[in-house]
């Protein structure tokens, strides 16, 4: 039979980055592709004993839950979100399966087709996904080093009249990049000015390096008006809890609640009981600070070997916290043409291009460097040179 | 700020059953109104159990999972479904969190604004709500209680062209009856000779209360090309979990797998390892009799005590399985009014109106006997009664 389908599979696909991930968890080959956290790294011992108390707690906790959240976890998130400057009451935080999710669930609330969101490019990717299931037009703002640039931003606001402008602010996937404190308020302030929804999307605002002070987030600079926030656990405790959340004016944050109810009922509450025990017995800011001394290491190994690639037009700037490494590679090179041989020589990187919204630039690369041990990125690393560099030979003669 | 929301939210609202729910969790209400399982019958130490091993079993089952689901788990699945006569290989599986997310996630890849489904009347109410968040028509054919009516569902197939018919044929919520075989194999004729897709919604099938045969499902019958087949552990192991699954068409089941990724990545994956490990180690058969056998009881106790109400013109199907009995109560009762009075008194029921498509009937009530003790559903009815007594006397003079 041939079936009839919504307008809207045309914008479905596969994730790029995913059906990679599926390719190379095959053999022997290190990948440098996926955006996953070292699970050598997983508190196994405390989730273990988290769940064995959330299971143990009561019958009740197996039960169906409210839609919104455990109430217990969160007062925890409001508890947390306060220590970043975001003062929010707990009704305020919706509690998401993942922060994939609270992108989705706003953005079923927020847009029509045909609506525009602007977005710094390149961007995540599965953000793009989502935007563009809905039938909206994204649409980049110029950016450099410390986020959109002023005037592009306000003729891109006043020209196409955005419902909402994404933004990955802290430690970018998949350009790493920090914006400064002067682009946030920028940014908050165009918001303010002309009625734009901020999405603030921060997975790995924890992940951060040195003691330098990271630029706090654009939510606590605002009076819970204008900009939405999320982030997730899946960096930070483990990604298969699948326990994000969203905090933002409570008249969003509820019509996603109820866009969540009839999405999927509510976030798995074993789960959720298992944080709240979690997040009241076990040191998880200790926990982040091993975490980050950890990445903070192989990002540097990483970096002292791209230091030695011998190659003309090798750019790429030091992550000051995060999960990526992003490479600019000499304009010739195309790195989706890279991959295969570079699969096929036992190493795996995410090519650049389908991050941008517009004009991708074929000679990028994402490389991740938090799930592979030191000796593992310096043997990928050699592998992923001795490919660049046959790739050079080859495309010279 | 004002904000500037989707047509779509139009559509949500939050379900009645869940607001009542809200209210009634508080207080010393008895409460016929939700549709949950009995909490103590959870298999508490088989789940931890299960969750300890999923969680000691390695660091892998904490990292970032497949969309499709666990592979295991889709592999039990598929074995569970061949037993029911379902006979599919796993690619043809997709977990889910809870079936909610089956219907909406079916929805997402089908449905554009306008197209049509064709439900039961009365029918379940969060699908209901899932099919009017896509501005879907939703158009209800003439039923008794053996199933759709063959004429007004072939006059309705061809006069308005529908995508969908979704249906709950077996112990269906809130109408409790349950299909002949006759009904539907006449349903699954007609989805072929007009090409149209079957949603079956089966919640409650493994909740049977007599030994006598319960018809096959519609799917059993169909040759994987017309009827998608959902279902979930909610009922039967642990709602908190979310685990559904549905199973289907490949290429359905391929672009929802795709919808999924874009929606939440993947369903919580120490849930699917844990029940990898129950569906392994533990007679989830042998506790599915248990359920059963303790819901028959409880069922029987409330129709006893409905028996004994002194009303003419109030009726009931004795309910086979599941979870509820469907009354009619004598047509000037309004049981939406009734409700207030009821939970003032101690009780609390669901009005049956929020559950019909068309043409509500406003004397009718779900009433759920799972998640009560005889004891319990004794001193429950005699309030309900009490309270119907009330109104009847102050109706009449």
């Amino acid at each position: 039979m041939k079936y009839g389908f919504s307008h809207r599979v045309r914008y479905l696909k596969s994730s790029a980055v995913r059906d990679i991930l599926k390719v190379v968890n095959k053999g022997n080959v290190i990948s440098f592709a996926g955006g996953l956290p070292d699970e050598e790294l997983f508190p196994v011992e405390a989730v273990q004993q988290a769940f064995s108390k959330a299971i143990g707690s009561g019958n009740k906790a197996l039960q169906y839950g409210e839609t919104e959240g455990v109430s217990e976890l969160r007062e925890h998130l409001a508890h947390r979100m306060a220590e970043k400057g975001i003062h929010r009451s707990s009704d305020n935080i919706l509690v998401t399966s993942g922060s994939q999710q609270a992108i989705d669930l706003f953005s079923r609330i927020m847009f029509n087709p045909g609506d525009i969101v602007l977005t710094e490019n390149p961007t995540y990717l599965a953000a793009l996904q989502v935007f563009e299931s809905y039938e909206v037009d994204v649409v980049a703002v110029d950016s450099d080093d410390e986020g959109m640039l002023e005037a592009d931003l306000e003729e891109k606001i006043t020209q196409l009249k955005p419902k909402c402008i994404y933004v990955v602010p802290t430690f970018s996937n998949p350009g790493g990049k920090v914006w400064s404190l002067e682009r946030r308020k920028k940014l908050l302030e165009m918001a303010k000015k002309y009625h734009v929804v901020i999405f603030e999307d921060d997975p790995y605002g924890d992940i951060q390096f040195d003691q330098e002070t990271t630029p706090p987030p654009i939510a606590s600079m605002d009076d819970n008006q204008f900009v939405l926030y999320t982030s997730t656990f899946s960096k930070t405790v483990v990604p298969a809890m699948r326990i994000g959340w969203i905090v933002g004016p409570h008249q969003i944050i509820r019509l996603m609640a109820q866009a969540k109810q009839a999405s999927d009922l509510h976030t798995n509450s074993i789960s959720q009981h298992a944080l709240v025990h979690l997040l009241n017995d076990f040191d998880l800011d200790g926990h982040i600070q091993t975490i980050r001394n950890t990445y903070h290491e192989r990002m540097l190994v990483m970096k002292g070997l791209l230091d030695e690639v011998k190659i003309d037009d090798l750019t790429y700037l030091t992550p000051k916290g995060g999960m990526f490494f992003w490479v600019n590679m000499p304009k010739h090179i195309n790195t989706t043409e890279l991959l295969t041989t570079a699969v096929d020589q036992g190493v795996a990187f995410v090519p650049g291009a389908p991050f941008y919204v517009s004009d991708p630039e074929q000679n990028t690369m994402r490389l991740n460097f938090t799930n592979a041990t030191p000796d593992l990125i310096q043997l990928g690393m050699e592998r992923l040179v001795k490919v660049i560099n046959q790739h050079q030979y080859e495309t010279i003669n």
